[in-house]
């Protein structure tokens, strides 16, 4: 006769050595013990905490660090097949004879393949979460889908035609068709995405507002990324990009601005108040040269900006792990200021400065009932020895691939070199067809 | 009977798809085949042409990048143990509340730990040769000498005493006895380094100066790295910085300058004009909100820098890879000119460039008769797909721990997870030691 076995009470139950909550009190675990039940963070606490739950599985992972897997708040993640393509040039040419005209040429089969690499370098580099925006967002969908992560899905509004849709009038229609398609997909929202100021008109930017009222949508546009943007609308439209937007009814809760470049202290204070959200894309800013956003004044005005890889084809990575440590650094040569931009807010930036920007502000934390999204950390790698200070780790001395595990919804899709949910190494062929598709009409 | 084999006429054949061998031309080898002979490259060339050889060993890299080993242009190779210790603070409250203090309790034992911390961390990272400066350099050249490493040693002189040394004059007799111990080894060299123009006085200046040429050694000193340092200098001397060094006679073909933010035009030309070696750390130099180095500028007088990563307690890492991306993206931005600090001209700071810094011209490329000194990236790790520009992996998408093989004078010090040359798992036990030592006094 056997004795009965009382059930499980959870799906895992992970410990590791180390655990960054980013909660609201930001507290700090050592000896860490994480239970996942139904794709939510059942229970958080010490191991002895946490040894009465009986689990299905257990992993221990050691020498690890845990933490809430990072946000990727703007790229445009299909893009990878232009990586390394047209490195150091004006931003001009590198659109005009490189993006553009391939651009023309792009297939929903190439921006699946393309968005496909860019989720499994994401999930690598411990991102579990983007806001896109790029053409044929049902390809991105699909990769999503496949890869595991979560996205904001922003099918590009622009007022002229594209190899996806014929005008901004289509591009809606698609917009509310992806809205029924995903509705009951946990990890696919999507948003009224419009490119900017310059590629996307007057009417276009109304009727775009309209349609995300009506649907509850959230938007996301690039705004005042270059001096030449601002000066442009300026002399079109006698306003600055952010009146102009205001003009338009774009500035509000709602709405994630990507870039801020050029924002001056009235514009922050504008953005401040309206209680709209930032992407800061620090290293596509730099290898353009367009600038640097205000970040320090933005976080003096308790803005939290998230942070953005912008696409490969101007980054050349989509590695948030990057991104903290070239906004650390940058803005504390470029304000000539040590104490700005410190590891912990930009920890908050990359996490939930993330969540706030995607308008999912669930992500980016540990917390007892919310999502399973995280990941954990190599602290045997020789450059996190010895710790002192958990949160400077993901902030300056991880480069990124030092994460062992990555988790969404309580799945695991990365362990310790190996993708569980995609197939990885016929990815690797297709990057091969990928690059003869981009370098064909060079 | 068997039939005589003919003798192996080299050790290793190396074969991989892609290989930069940074020579004079720059060439870029597909399908590249390297033959490794009593520590040097017995040839380089396609499978094909290399088909003749009769290798002792033959290793298959298959998707993955050869490439020169990375050289650390400027470091403080033991300061690991400070990592994250006082991030985001200023220099001085860092230097006088955190470092010094600590400093004043170092020992030879510590030193060699973290030491050995920094060489197992730069191995990971693929870099192979480094310029040191620091105290107990001893612990430094057995920290290198185990790890397998290339180092210029710099036993750091001060005018005033340290854990290591009572002054100047006996910090000398160190550098006398380093070089007889050293001698005939043959990744170990030694160079006069003096700290600073503010912590070594002018006769120790003069007198290094003089202790450098009568034993034919390199010099290397930290040069403008701060505003302060040239008010400072300024008052003190009613000289700047570099001409104050004149003044020594300290500025020549042999010396190395590391940093080099504060210089002028005229101070660029003068650089240029006397064939002295800039070691450019832009990771350090962002972080301490130093200041930027005019490396355009140098670039344009035909002065490369080599780049170092100064030591991990104001980076806080020595991934060479790091510092490539962080130099293009910054120069970029700051000159606002996206053409300036191309992929290639930081790939060759980080080789040739660094080659230079260290005095020692035959590294930092793979050609014939050279050291075999090289490491190979995984080009399966997604951020390297799809190849285009194959300079732009190492250079912008790479993060650094796609170094799958780290080799030194034909010795494989890493490969695929695993250090061959270190016991790193014990090591891994000896930073906790580390950890409890750098926080005993604060």
């Amino acid at each position: 006769m056997s004795i009965p076995q009382p059930l499980p009470d959870c799906d895992l139950l992970l410990t590791a050595d180390l655990a960054l909550t980013q909660d609201s009190g930001r507290r700090v675990l050592e000896k860490a013990a994480v239970a996942v039940r139904d794709g939510r963070i059942a229970a958080l606490g010490s191991p002895d905490e946490l040894a009465h739950l009986r689990p299905r599985e257990r992993l221990d992972l050691g020498r690890a660090l845990i933490m809430p897997g990072l946000i990727n708040a703007h790229t445009h993640c299909p893009m990878t097949f232009f990586r390394g393509l047209a490195d150091d040039m004006p931003l001009e040419e590198w659109l005009t004879r490189y993006i553009f005209p391939n651009e023309q040429r792009l297939t929903a089969e190439i921006t699946e393949i393309g968005a496909l690499i860019g989720c499994a370098e994401m999930t690598r580099f411990g991102c579990t979460a983007f806001a896109d925006m790029y053409l044929f967002e049902d390809s991105v969908a699909a990769a999503a889908d496949k890869s595991g992560l979560r996205v904001l899905l922003g099918e590009a509004i622009f007022s002229f035609a594209t190899p996806a849709s014929p005008g901004y009038e289509a591009t809606h229609e698609k917009v509310r068709a992806q809205v029924l398609r995903y509705k009951d997909h946990s990890r696919l929202r999507v948003a009224v995405a419009m490119h900017s100021v310059y590629a996307t008109g007057a009417d276009a930017l109304r009727a775009s507002v309209g349609l995300a009222a009506e649907l509850g949508l959230p938007l996301h546009i690039h705004l005042s990324e270059t001096g030449r943007e601002v000066r442009d609308c300026l002399e079109a439209n006698g306003l600055r990009p952010l009146a102009y937007c205001r003009e338009l009814g774009l500035v509000g809760p709602s709405t994630t601005f990507a870039h801020c470049v050029m924002l001056d202290e009235e514009e922050l204070d504008e953005l401040a108040a309206s209680g709209a959200k930032v992407a800061h894309n620090p290293c596509s800013n730099m290898k353009l040269a367009s600038g640097v956003a205000p970040v320090p004044a933005m976080l003096r005005r308790g803005i939290l900006p998230g942070l953005g890889t912008d696409g490969a084809a101007s980054n050349n990575s989509l590695n948030l792990f990057m991104e903290m440590r070239a906004c650390a650094l940058l803005h504390k040569v470029h304000s000539q200021d040590p104490m700005v931009c410190t590891a912990q807010e930009v920890l908050d930036m990359a996490t939930l400065g993330g969540a706030a920007a995607l308008g999912w502000p669930e992500l980016g934390k540990l917390v007892p009932g919310g999502p399973a999204d995280l990941i954990a950390l190599d602290l045997t790698s020789p450059n996190h020895l010895p710790v002192h200070n958990p949160a400077s780790l993901p902030a300056y001395s991880a480069c990124g691939q030092e994460v062992r595990l990555c988790m969404v919804e309580g799945r695991i899709l990365y362990k310790d070199g190996a993708y569980l949910a995609l197939d990885y190494p016929s990815l690797i062929g297709e990057a091969d067809k990928l690059a003869r598709w981009a370098r064909a009409k060079l």
